[in-house]
């Protein structure tokens, strides 16, 4: 019998989102008269910004005629994406990113999954916690070494430097779940030690479109010297609603270098070329013209009224749980919304009870690593009728 | 500096298409006037059928409104598309595969580079030579060991057994690029090799709807116990023009087992869901609505007549090769014609020869290993009156 790779039996099980669904589930047959509220979501609940869509009915058509069909792209992406993905997020900020420094995909997921195929697997990976579980497993599944960095209440949920030797940093701002954001000096920090010990820092900054305040950057690269050390992941999931649709990008600076065994210098640019141009054959054409969409003025102004009102949720819940007396981050420049249990009450104890006096569903924070216990997870995405129905049950909640 | 994956070093430059076109750019810049035609060619060229278009139109309008959007899908694909593709792709041919043994993904090119992930880095790779790229490159990138099949002019391109152990069989049949096929008789070889040595078969068979004559199996599974020792991966590219689209899917049956280093019995099926899960996050919703749309009776008309023209140009290039006095195979079941070059032609000799002469371009055999030097590769997947005009001047070629 063929021997399969034995890292994945060293997975956790993935059940927190399965057993979130479970409990619902089974208070909802006790409770059938009950209206369960998910502020669990993790998906968007806003339609497609018409602009989207009006660009996805024209490369139906393109598809339908010999003239306008387009086959295999480029397995980086069109150019008139990546073009518009250096106008608008990077050259609007003072950042120059050339368009062969994107590489377009169908989700930062699969990038952020896949990246590590390019580093040895001898690496070392410095993961904060609590964390987007994918950074977890994929290191997992090569067998590689990881070092969490607890971010806690003690260090207001900014993670300390590594004390010991790392090689990948995995970094996501605004951060899933503690909605925490990193001050560009913060953010230096960061970015002075990956370029001292040569470690490459992994920017994940999915959530950048609910930065709203002046002093958080929105790319890695306004941190002039990160083009020497750090790659960024971006998502139009939840900028536009892109959830469903599948496309990200990630950018690897030109500067960005390894080193092989043998000494010799190696463009991580290149690398991952050949990794892309090998496993991957592009993300589909009818998505990458929809993408390119938002960047016109109907689709900036429409994707602009969609964030706007999740942080519009997003203030809703900070003022409901903060009436509520309970303690909280986040929900500033970020979706999410990072809530305290009440003294003595695990995770899941106060998803339980949160469920059974408000029929509140939330995500219990211990899901995302060890140091999410004592916390739960609130989301901006569902409705607003939905958040602040929410919101004012909580306001009844008793302790 | 951060160390990078070795593997990648000893990759062999990828550079055969870019080459070919390199050359055709020189002749056309040297004879301005001259109508170059590409039998070279891997994409398709007719547009999207209807129903798909009609589809992606409907998905486009799903998206737009609050009431039909859908965000985040299921990793693995939605039932609507895997339920279509259990009945008119297997139950319809009598093999019994259930929904949650199909992996939905953006197309087999992935599917097939990533499968490696699951089993062990020492495994050993069995790869047929000539063959398409990607099995070779993806087992370097792991640094697995890598067995070589030849398919030469003695055994008619049908690859013997290995002679030495191997765990893992790449088999692709209609073959790219010689055109050849498999007999039921000839397959089951495979399959009773694969049990008996305890190999996993990697089927690529993206080329089956070229498949007209009744002894050719469609599908891997139409030998019963192919189920035990063989995944399967399909494309919705040449079936119904989908390479710009991206959507494919994989199979791997429940009965499939690999073990792991204490000796446990592990579920193949499993470990991918783990891996898409972790990895992936699905298909595009739209895409995978127009993929549903093949499936309905006009769907599945049009998609035949862009699958018989195609079949009609491989039968003008047969009859055009043969014609000229050239030696040839496949083009029967298969969109490529694998030409034998005359006497003491090396492929690019044979290529440069062509363009000069008759300004058709080809592709070098070397180019898919070195068992393909002394043949070149036409497709049939430029359009009708290409065809017969590159055939036309080949007819005239004097060597």
């Amino acid at each position: 019998m063929i021997k399969v790779n034995d890292n994945f039996g060293r997975l956790a099980p993935n059940y927190l989102f399965s057993e979130v669904a479970r409990k619902i589930r089974i208070f909802q047959q006790e409770n059938p008269e009950a209206h369960v509220i998910k502020m669990s979501i993790g998906d968007v609940t806003r339609p497609l910004c018409p602009a989207a869509v009006e660009a996805l009915h024209r490369a139906a058509d393109d598809q339908g005629l010999a003239e306008t069909f387009r086959g295999y792209g480029p397995e980086q992406g069109y150019p008139f994406l990546a073009e518009k993905i250096c106008q608008f997020d990077y050259a609007a900020r003072g950042i120059d990113i050339s368009p062969d420094e994107v590489f377009i995909s169908d989700g930062a997921k699969s990038d952020l999954g896949n990246i590590g195929d390019i580093f040895s697997a001898d690496c070392t990976a410095a993961i904060t916690d609590p964390v987007y579980p994918v950074y977890v497993d994929t290191n997992v599944m090569t067998g590689r070494k990881i070092v969490f960095l607890p971010c806690t209440e003690a260090n207001g949920m900014v993670p300390g430097l590594p004390t010991e030797p790392v090689d990948l940093i995995y970094l996501c701002y605004p951060n899933n779940p503690t909605g925490t954001t990193l001050t560009r000096a913060q953010l230096k920090v960061w970015v002075d030690y990956a370029r001292k010990v040569g470690a490459v820092i992994l920017f994940d900054s999915a959530y950048e479109c609910f930065i709203t305040e002046e002093d958080i950057p929105h790319s890695i690269y306004e941190i002039e010297e990160a083009k020497e050390c750090a790659i960024e992941f971006r998502s139009f999931s939840k900028t536009a609603g892109f959830t469903g649709m599948r496309c990200g990008y990630t950018v690897i600076p030109h500067a960005l270098k390894g080193v092989d065994s043998m000494g010799n210098e190696v463009s991580l640019n290149g690398l991952w070329r050949r990794r892309q141009t090998t496993k991957f054959n592009g993300a589909s054409y009818p998505i990458q013209r929809a993408a390119e969409a938002i960047y016109t003025p109907s689709g900036q102004t429409q994707i602009r009224e969609s964030v706007d009102y999740y942080l519009h949720n997003a203030a809703i819940l900070r003022q409901g749980i903060g009436a509520a007396g309970l303690n909280f981050r986040g929900g500033i420049n970020a979706p999410y919304v990072w809530v305290k249990t009440p003294e003595g009450l695990s995770s899941w104890e106060f998803f339980d009870l949160l469920l059974a006096q408000t029929h509140v569903a939330c995500t219990p924070g211990v899901g995302f690593g060890l140091c999410g216990e004592g916390y739960v997870r609130l989301t901006a995405f569902n409705t607003l009728a939905a958040t602040e129905m929410a919101m004012d049950r909580i306001s009844k909640l008793t302790l």
